[in-house]
Protein backbone atom coordinates (compact mmCIF):
# COMPACT_ATOMS: atom_id res chain seq x y z
CA UNK A 1 0.00 0.00 0.00
CA UNK A 2 2.72 2.33 0.93
CA UNK A 3 4.90 1.61 -2.38
CA UNK A 4 1.35 1.72 -4.40
CA UNK A 5 1.13 5.57 -2.48
CA UNK A 6 4.81 6.59 -3.64
CA UNK A 7 4.74 5.11 -7.15
CA UNK A 8 1.58 7.70 -7.73
CA UNK A 9 2.88 10.43 -5.82
CA UNK A 10 5.84 9.88 -8.53
CA UNK A 11 3.61 9.84 -11.52
CA UNK A 12 2.56 12.80 -10.70
CA UNK A 13 5.85 14.36 -9.71
CA UNK A 14 6.38 13.37 -13.18
CA UNK A 15 3.66 15.01 -14.92
CA UNK A 16 4.07 17.75 -13.12
CA UNK A 17 7.71 18.29 -13.96
CA UNK A 18 7.22 17.61 -17.34
CA UNK A 19 4.06 20.02 -17.49
CA UNK A 20 6.48 22.75 -15.92
CA UNK A 21 8.93 21.92 -18.64
CA UNK A 22 6.57 22.56 -21.47
CA UNK A 23 5.96 26.05 -20.32
CA UNK A 24 9.60 26.87 -19.74
CA UNK A 25 10.39 25.47 -23.22
CA UNK A 26 8.26 26.78 -25.68
CA UNK A 27 10.47 25.61 -28.46
CA UNK A 28 13.69 24.41 -29.70
CA UNK A 29 14.48 25.36 -33.22
CA UNK A 30 17.23 24.07 -35.15
CA UNK A 31 19.97 25.16 -38.05
CA UNK A 32 23.20 23.76 -39.17
CA UNK A 33 26.13 25.10 -41.20
CA UNK A 34 28.92 22.85 -42.54
CA UNK A 35 32.60 25.12 -43.40
CA UNK A 36 35.26 23.40 -46.17
CA UNK A 37 38.57 24.38 -45.99
CA UNK A 38 40.30 26.91 -44.33
CA UNK A 39 38.96 30.54 -44.25
CA UNK A 40 40.15 32.49 -47.34
CA UNK A 41 40.14 29.45 -50.12
CA UNK A 42 37.27 27.74 -48.19
CA UNK A 43 33.37 27.91 -48.51
CA UNK A 44 30.45 26.72 -46.75
CA UNK A 45 26.73 26.05 -46.46
CA UNK A 46 24.14 27.17 -43.70
CA UNK A 47 20.35 25.53 -43.74
CA UNK A 48 17.19 26.13 -41.71
CA UNK A 49 16.43 23.79 -39.65
CA UNK A 50 12.33 24.41 -41.25
CA UNK A 51 14.33 23.26 -44.53
CA UNK A 52 12.41 26.69 -46.32
CA UNK A 53 16.31 28.09 -46.94
CA UNK A 54 20.04 26.18 -47.73
CA UNK A 55 22.34 28.83 -49.05
CA UNK A 56 25.78 29.31 -49.38
CA UNK A 57 28.64 31.56 -47.76
CA UNK A 58 32.59 32.56 -48.11
CA UNK A 59 34.85 34.90 -46.97
CA UNK A 60 33.71 37.62 -49.46
CA UNK A 61 30.25 37.25 -48.94
CA UNK A 62 30.91 37.76 -45.27
CA UNK A 63 33.90 40.52 -45.45
CA UNK A 64 33.89 42.07 -48.58
CA UNK A 65 30.79 42.33 -51.34
CA UNK A 66 30.84 38.45 -52.63
CA UNK A 67 27.49 36.85 -53.69
CA UNK A 68 26.25 34.30 -50.60
CA UNK A 69 24.52 34.89 -47.56
CA UNK A 70 26.68 35.34 -44.47
CA UNK A 71 26.06 35.26 -40.19
CA UNK A 72 25.41 38.88 -40.16
CA UNK A 73 22.66 39.56 -42.43
CA UNK A 74 21.07 36.10 -40.39
CA UNK A 75 20.79 37.95 -37.77
CA UNK A 76 19.33 40.95 -39.14
CA UNK A 77 17.03 38.66 -40.14
CA UNK A 78 16.32 37.17 -36.55
CA UNK A 79 16.04 40.72 -35.23
CA UNK A 80 13.95 42.53 -37.67
CA UNK A 81 11.62 39.50 -38.08
CA UNK A 82 11.82 39.41 -33.91
CA UNK A 83 11.10 43.30 -33.78
CA UNK A 84 8.45 43.77 -36.09
CA UNK A 85 6.35 40.80 -34.38
CA UNK A 86 6.87 42.24 -31.13
CA UNK A 87 6.09 46.05 -31.76
CA UNK A 88 2.48 44.43 -33.58
CA UNK A 89 1.92 42.33 -30.55
CA UNK A 90 2.82 45.37 -27.77
CA UNK A 91 0.61 47.85 -30.02
CA UNK A 92 -2.11 45.21 -29.85
CA UNK A 93 -1.65 44.83 -26.32
CA UNK A 94 -2.54 48.31 -25.55
CA UNK A 95 -4.99 48.30 -27.82
CA UNK A 96 -4.33 49.42 -30.96
CA UNK A 97 -4.82 47.21 -34.38
CA UNK A 98 -1.52 47.51 -36.33
CA UNK A 99 -2.14 46.80 -40.26
CA UNK A 100 1.75 46.78 -40.65
CA UNK A 101 4.97 47.17 -38.97
CA UNK A 102 8.10 47.21 -41.84
CA UNK A 103 11.97 47.06 -40.20
CA UNK A 104 14.71 47.03 -41.71
CA UNK A 105 17.81 46.26 -39.99
CA UNK A 106 21.81 47.41 -40.72
CA UNK A 107 24.26 44.71 -38.74
CA UNK A 108 27.91 46.29 -38.65
CA UNK A 109 31.03 43.78 -37.86
CA UNK A 110 33.74 45.63 -37.09
CA UNK A 111 37.12 45.57 -35.67
CA UNK A 112 37.32 45.95 -31.84
CA UNK A 113 40.36 45.51 -30.07
CA UNK A 114 41.80 43.49 -33.10
CA UNK A 115 38.80 41.11 -33.46
CA UNK A 116 35.61 40.94 -35.60
CA UNK A 117 32.67 41.86 -33.31
CA UNK A 118 29.27 42.75 -34.32
CA UNK A 119 29.17 46.66 -33.14
CA UNK A 120 25.67 48.03 -33.81
CA UNK A 121 22.46 46.71 -35.15
CA UNK A 122 20.69 49.99 -36.21
CA UNK A 123 16.46 48.79 -36.57
CA UNK A 124 14.37 51.45 -38.95
CA UNK A 125 10.54 50.15 -37.90
CA UNK A 126 7.76 52.05 -40.19
CA UNK A 127 4.73 51.31 -38.71
CA UNK A 128 0.65 51.72 -39.94
CA UNK A 129 -1.35 51.81 -36.86
CA UNK A 130 -4.78 53.64 -36.98
CA UNK A 131 -5.68 55.72 -33.74
CA UNK A 132 -2.47 56.18 -32.62
CA UNK A 133 -0.61 59.67 -31.76
CA UNK A 134 3.00 60.19 -32.53
CA UNK A 135 4.53 59.81 -28.67
CA UNK A 136 2.26 56.40 -27.49
CA UNK A 137 3.54 54.96 -31.10
CA UNK A 138 7.09 56.05 -30.19
CA UNK A 139 7.10 54.90 -26.35
CA UNK A 140 5.40 51.50 -27.77
CA UNK A 141 8.65 51.06 -30.26
CA UNK A 142 11.10 51.73 -27.46
CA UNK A 143 9.81 49.37 -25.13
CA UNK A 144 9.29 46.51 -28.06
CA UNK A 145 13.22 46.79 -28.86
CA UNK A 146 13.48 46.18 -24.91
CA UNK A 147 11.09 43.23 -24.88
CA UNK A 148 11.69 41.39 -28.00
CA UNK A 149 13.45 38.06 -27.17
CA UNK A 150 16.14 38.61 -29.78
CA UNK A 151 17.37 42.09 -28.44
CA UNK A 152 17.56 40.51 -25.02
CA UNK A 153 19.87 37.75 -26.45
CA UNK A 154 22.15 40.28 -28.51
CA UNK A 155 22.48 42.37 -25.30
CA UNK A 156 26.03 42.80 -25.82
CA UNK A 157 25.63 44.48 -28.85
CA UNK A 158 24.91 48.50 -29.59
CA UNK A 159 21.05 48.36 -30.84
CA UNK A 160 19.91 51.65 -32.29
CA UNK A 161 16.22 52.22 -33.41
CA UNK A 162 14.79 54.59 -35.36
CA UNK A 163 10.77 54.06 -35.91
CA UNK A 164 7.80 55.95 -38.07
CA UNK A 165 4.01 56.34 -38.14
CA UNK A 166 3.37 55.98 -41.63
CA UNK A 167 -0.30 56.31 -41.34
CA UNK B 1 50.74 80.79 -45.15
CA UNK B 2 49.40 80.12 -41.79
CA UNK B 3 45.93 79.57 -43.25
CA UNK B 4 46.86 76.90 -45.86
CA UNK B 5 48.96 74.76 -43.44
CA UNK B 6 45.97 74.59 -41.63
CA UNK B 7 44.10 73.29 -43.98
CA UNK B 8 46.33 70.67 -45.44
CA UNK B 9 46.65 69.44 -41.56
CA UNK B 10 42.29 69.23 -41.72
CA UNK B 11 42.44 67.66 -45.15
CA UNK B 12 45.36 64.92 -43.79
CA UNK B 13 43.52 64.24 -40.72
CA UNK B 14 40.00 63.34 -42.80
CA UNK B 15 41.76 61.58 -44.62
CA UNK B 16 43.50 59.16 -41.61
CA UNK B 17 39.85 59.19 -40.08
CA UNK B 18 38.21 57.90 -43.03
CA UNK B 19 41.25 55.06 -43.23
CA UNK B 20 40.92 54.33 -39.83
CA UNK B 21 37.39 54.37 -40.11
CA UNK B 22 37.24 52.05 -43.04
CA UNK B 23 39.20 49.46 -40.91
CA UNK B 24 36.75 49.78 -37.91
CA UNK B 25 33.64 49.20 -39.89
CA UNK B 26 34.63 45.63 -42.10
CA UNK B 27 31.09 45.15 -43.09
CA UNK B 28 27.39 46.27 -42.69
CA UNK B 29 24.93 43.36 -43.38
CA UNK B 30 21.03 43.97 -43.87
CA UNK B 31 17.92 42.54 -43.89
CA UNK B 32 14.13 43.03 -43.08
CA UNK B 33 11.06 41.51 -42.11
CA UNK B 34 7.24 42.62 -42.11
CA UNK B 35 4.55 41.67 -39.98
CA UNK B 36 0.45 42.29 -40.85
CA UNK B 37 -1.60 42.29 -38.29
CA UNK B 38 -1.75 41.32 -34.43
CA UNK B 39 0.45 38.31 -32.83
CA UNK B 40 -1.80 35.22 -32.91
CA UNK B 41 -3.57 35.95 -36.63
CA UNK B 42 -1.10 38.09 -38.07
CA UNK B 43 1.71 36.60 -40.42
CA UNK B 44 4.92 37.91 -41.74
CA UNK B 45 7.74 37.72 -43.94
CA UNK B 46 11.59 37.98 -43.55
CA UNK B 47 14.16 39.02 -46.60
CA UNK B 48 18.08 38.46 -46.43
CA UNK B 49 19.58 41.43 -47.98
CA UNK B 50 21.70 39.19 -50.18
CA UNK B 51 18.59 38.18 -52.02
CA UNK B 52 19.23 34.48 -51.33
CA UNK B 53 16.32 34.45 -48.91
CA UNK B 54 12.47 35.19 -48.53
CA UNK B 55 10.61 33.54 -46.24
CA UNK B 56 7.24 33.35 -44.30
CA UNK B 57 6.91 33.30 -40.68
CA UNK B 58 3.93 32.89 -38.29
CA UNK B 59 3.09 32.66 -34.15
CA UNK B 60 2.91 29.01 -35.42
CA UNK B 61 6.11 28.65 -36.79
CA UNK B 62 7.81 30.25 -34.00
CA UNK B 63 6.13 29.12 -30.99
CA UNK B 64 4.55 25.98 -31.95
CA UNK B 65 5.79 23.74 -35.02
CA UNK B 66 3.53 25.33 -37.87
CA UNK B 67 5.24 25.40 -41.49
CA UNK B 68 7.82 28.52 -41.77
CA UNK B 69 10.73 30.18 -40.65
CA UNK B 70 11.31 31.84 -37.44
CA UNK B 71 13.80 34.33 -35.82
CA UNK B 72 15.07 31.41 -33.52
CA UNK B 73 16.47 29.10 -36.60
CA UNK B 74 17.56 32.91 -38.15
CA UNK B 75 19.80 32.91 -34.94
CA UNK B 76 20.97 29.25 -35.10
CA UNK B 77 21.78 29.72 -38.97
CA UNK B 78 24.23 32.37 -37.96
CA UNK B 79 25.85 30.81 -35.10
CA UNK B 80 26.29 27.58 -36.83
CA UNK B 81 27.60 29.31 -39.93
CA UNK B 82 30.03 31.62 -37.59
CA UNK B 83 31.36 28.77 -34.95
CA UNK B 84 31.92 26.77 -38.79
CA UNK B 85 33.64 29.27 -40.22
CA UNK B 86 35.68 30.58 -36.99
CA UNK B 87 37.09 27.04 -35.66
CA UNK B 88 37.58 26.07 -38.79
CA UNK B 89 39.96 29.54 -39.27
CA UNK B 90 41.33 29.09 -35.84
CA UNK B 91 42.32 25.38 -36.76
CA UNK B 92 44.23 26.79 -39.61
CA UNK B 93 46.15 29.14 -37.57
CA UNK B 94 47.15 26.57 -35.02
CA UNK B 95 48.76 24.96 -38.50
CA UNK B 96 46.41 22.14 -39.12
CA UNK B 97 44.53 21.48 -42.37
CA UNK B 98 40.98 20.97 -41.59
CA UNK B 99 38.83 19.19 -44.61
CA UNK B 100 35.40 20.44 -42.98
CA UNK B 101 33.96 21.38 -39.47
CA UNK B 102 29.70 20.89 -39.30
CA UNK B 103 27.64 22.53 -36.91
CA UNK B 104 24.31 21.97 -35.41
CA UNK B 105 22.37 24.48 -34.03
CA UNK B 106 19.33 24.74 -31.26
CA UNK B 107 18.07 27.78 -30.08
CA UNK B 108 15.69 27.15 -27.53
CA UNK B 109 13.27 29.64 -26.69
CA UNK B 110 12.26 29.37 -23.20
CA UNK B 111 9.81 31.61 -20.76
CA UNK B 112 11.90 33.30 -18.11
CA UNK B 113 10.01 35.76 -15.40
CA UNK B 114 7.17 35.74 -17.53
CA UNK B 115 8.51 36.90 -20.68
CA UNK B 116 9.71 34.69 -23.70
CA UNK B 117 13.59 34.91 -24.27
CA UNK B 118 15.94 32.74 -25.59
CA UNK B 119 17.97 30.91 -23.14
CA UNK B 120 20.36 28.18 -24.63
CA UNK B 121 22.25 27.91 -27.83
CA UNK B 122 23.45 24.25 -28.18
CA UNK B 123 26.47 23.90 -30.64
CA UNK B 124 27.42 20.47 -31.90
CA UNK B 125 30.77 20.30 -33.89
CA UNK B 126 31.75 17.53 -35.97
CA UNK B 127 35.26 18.40 -38.00
CA UNK B 128 37.36 16.08 -39.73
CA UNK B 129 40.86 17.89 -39.16
CA UNK B 130 44.26 15.71 -40.35
CA UNK B 131 47.00 15.23 -38.18
CA UNK B 132 45.25 16.28 -34.52
CA UNK B 133 45.24 15.29 -31.44
CA UNK B 134 41.72 14.85 -29.03
CA UNK B 135 43.24 17.39 -26.58
CA UNK B 136 44.03 20.43 -29.09
CA UNK B 137 41.00 20.09 -31.47
CA UNK B 138 39.15 20.40 -28.09
CA UNK B 139 40.99 23.46 -26.92
CA UNK B 140 40.52 25.10 -30.08
CA UNK B 141 36.75 24.37 -30.73
CA UNK B 142 36.25 26.17 -27.19
CA UNK B 143 38.61 29.33 -28.33
CA UNK B 144 36.55 29.19 -31.35
CA UNK B 145 33.13 29.08 -29.90
CA UNK B 146 34.61 32.03 -27.23
CA UNK B 147 35.49 34.41 -30.33
CA UNK B 148 33.08 33.76 -32.69
CA UNK B 149 31.78 37.22 -33.42
CA UNK B 150 27.84 35.84 -32.88
CA UNK B 151 29.00 34.17 -29.76
CA UNK B 152 30.02 37.68 -28.33
CA UNK B 153 27.03 39.38 -29.46
CA UNK B 154 25.07 36.63 -27.97
CA UNK B 155 26.64 37.06 -24.66
CA UNK B 156 23.28 37.11 -22.92
CA UNK B 157 22.30 33.50 -23.96
CA UNK B 158 23.47 29.89 -22.02
CA UNK B 159 26.14 28.76 -24.92
CA UNK B 160 26.82 25.37 -24.85
CA UNK B 161 29.45 23.32 -27.02
CA UNK B 162 29.66 19.74 -27.98
CA UNK B 163 32.89 19.26 -30.14
CA UNK B 164 33.73 15.70 -31.87
CA UNK B 165 36.86 14.73 -33.79
CA UNK B 166 35.76 12.26 -36.43
CA UNK B 167 38.83 11.46 -38.07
Amino acid sequence: MKWNVEVQVYVVATKLNKLTQRRKNMAVKKAEAKWNGDLKSGQGTVKLGSGTYEGNYTFASRFENGDGTNPEELIGAAHAGCYSMAFSNELAKAGFSPESVETHAEVTLGMVDGAPTITTIKLSAKGIVPDIDEAKFQEIAEAAKNGCPVSKALDAVDIELDATLQN
